[in-house]
């Protein structure tokens, strides 16, 4: 029982690794056509969520199954129930990573606003911040999961001076820019998401790995019944 | 151990019905802060998201021993699985909400932009997607989950038009609007991503009472192994 349980369960994270690298590659085949002004790479965008769609299904179904058939329990199930949420945060993320070609193929139908470097930079930074929380989660490595974490700071600053430059230098200035300078908002803001869903993950995986609950900045849940100190 | 489970099952599914009517007061009283412009409103808001928050750490918890202690299968397994998700789900809304009073309260320090008709009825139809999609769930009622996913199609109409209507008509032609339009954009936008997880929780019901998986429109699988056809 114990062996199936650990090869079943090796597949599934294989799974959820390859899910992980798809998200990476969608963020970035969005940005590519935004700064591009390519619409090919947009396509490749909604190709790669077809498929994170199609491995959330089989990795639910398979959780599913491996519940069923198993019934683990302490960590063992802590990691299974930690994988059925970390799935639901990688599909929403191919979603949020549709949004982005959504927003940039409408922005390259129109003349450039602005150089773009500040976007790409932040898109680089939520990519770091998806492959560290898969990582974390994988490796059961608690500092890096909580690395992921003190990012989110990061690009939620990153967002919010693309978000004031956009409206003080833009859209307050020249109402002709406004439909454009929304889809760069909009952008950040999709972007802003993603990053939040791998700090999901990088919690998720410190509950898993700890029994540490730091979801809500406060109660601890050990495995031991015994509440432990949190460090925010 | 059959009678156990289902008196603590029963326990759960309170606990997030009382979460569901709780994010329904969170809108209520974003939108009240918002239209008649009282920070107090505001305030109340957060205060729920709190307990929301606890509730939510309270359902996994439990969820989690139901699972460890009562090893449950099929349909039970479904729907401990399924109360996991949708806990889920109701926490975001949580977020959601304080998302609306923060956008709202920076809102109304300013004069109004407009006579805020179309928000109100935004939130109510969202509202109405709450309460349904967790009346579905907890009464199994499939019919009910379709009604939801229907709902949902309005909810982003609606959206298009506030987002259409604030662009065109303010501002892309006064740039002092810039900043109290985009507010509004992002309540709308924020009551369309609510919207959005009731109709996850939907989408869960029928999967846990029929075992059809219609997430993505596509594939079925029914707890017997042979493919459904589905509505769409």
């Amino acid at each position: 029982m114990k062996r199936n349980f650990d090869k079943e369960f090796q597949a599934i994270r294989d799974q959820v690794h390859v899910m992980g690298i798809q998200v990476e590659r969608a963020i970035g085949h969005a940005l590519a056509g935004l700064t591009q002004r390519h619409s090919e790479s947009f396509k490749r965008v909604y190709d790669i969520e077809q498929s994170i769609n199609q491995m959330h299904l089989d990795v639910d179904d398979r959780c599913l199954r491996l519940l069923a058939l198993q019934s683990p329990v302490a960590a063992n199930l802590r990691l299974v129930v930690g994988i059925i949420k970390i799935n639901t945060d990688l599909e929403r993320m191919g979603d949020l990573a549709v949004n982005l070609a959504h927003n940039g193929s409408r922005y390259i139908k129109e003349p450039a606003l602005k150089p773009l470097q500040d976007l790409p930079i932040m898109a680089k930074e939520v990519q770091l911040m998806v492959r560290e929380s898969l990582d974390s989660f994988l490796q059961g490595n608690v500092e890096l999961a909580r690395t992921v974490l003190s990012r989110d700071d990061e690009v939620d600053r990153h967002k919010n001076e693309i978000f004031r430059e956009l409206v003080d230098k833009y859209m307050s200035v020249d109402g002709t820019t406004v439909n454009r300078a929304l889809d760069l908002i909009l952008i950040a803001r999709n972007l802003e998401r993603i990053a939040d869903h791998a700090t999901n993950i990088a919690e998720d995986t410190i509950f898993v790995v700890s029994g540490t609950d730091v979801r809500h900045g406060k109660r601890a849940i050990p495995p031991s019944g015994a509440p432990k100190e949190l460090d925010k």
